[in-house]
């Protein structure tokens, strides 16, 4: 049961992000305000060797603080997910992968924002060399399965995307069991 | 190892969400800016009977669809995170819970967006009476365990809080199984 947007304005217009506050008519003739953060989409990357996957570390401002998280970016205009995703894996963590397979999407804050984010599951990994972008500063690590559970149960990962991935992964793998 | 903020700059105040622009030197001392969505915090319950999960759906203007999601929503300037739990429970599902108990918090998009949500799981659940506020317009059902499964793997869930409370839910009641 789609709201009418009545009017929507677009208020800010930055590098990565955009903002619209739509005014909108509900089903039952109410009026109410939307403000959409317009995003590109995005991608994470559950790099896993088998036995242990590939993680980042990196100040967030919007956190204030370092988050330990899968490997991750964002859509250039009009990329296909899965070019972002190879050129994030050797970005951020310097893999390559002969094996991608696209897991869930889902909508990080459908609340307020159109970022839509896919997840891919790289395996067969081999190094490659890359540089990190610019505008970012990461330190690399490796998590067993184990790790990144209890990393998720005690509050050292508070990052969504990482948890869908890892929970994912695990009951994945659960499945996958003799 | 945090960026040096330079300059911050508010460029808009909504009625949920403000954003700011900020120029940041980070420890190389390269330059970059981060545009920032400043958001209150945000709630979202696993009310589960002891065999389903209460979901809503709604239509989300920012995915431009109606979702299927475990029922949520925005912290009130100061409420505590269980407060707003409560209320949300209340006039969302029309539920209330004898029993709370916090599960992880995690920020839905840190790449540009302050917000931290809170899980919580309410059991002991009992009906009370309140009404949806104004600007929402809800469809409310009940999953089984398995259903939400099903549904977070075929894309019918596509929304991050949902996931990972559904897939944190299953890890737990699977420990909990004799």
């Amino acid at each position: 049961m789609p709201e009418r947007t009545i009017r929507s304005d677009h208020v800010f217009h930055g590098h990565l992000l955009r903002l619209r506050v739509d005014e909108v008519e509900l089903e039952s003739g109410r009026g109410a305000t939307r403000e959409i953060v317009e995003h590109p989409g995005a991608v994470a990357i559950l790099a896993w060797d088998g036995a242990r996957l590939a993680m980042v570390s990196q100040w967030r401002a919007a956190a204030s603080a370092d988050l330990l998280e899968i490997p991750a970016g964002t859509l250039d205009p009009g990329e296909e997910s899965g070019v972002t995703a190879r050129r994030e894996l050797a970005e951020e963590c310097g893999l390559a992968a002969k094996r991608w397979e696209k897991g869930p999407s889902f909508y990080t804050a459908p609340g307020f924002s159109t970022e839509l984010l896919t997840l891919f599951l790289a395996t067969d990994l081999l190094p490659t060399e890359a540089s990190a972008p610019d505008d970012e500063e990461l330190a690399r690590s490796w998590l067993t399965l184990d790790e990144a559970l209890a990393a998720s149960d005690d509050g050292r990962i508070v990052d969504a995307k990482s948890l869908v991935g890892i929970l994912w992964l695990a009951r994945r793998l659960d499945g996958e069991a003799p």
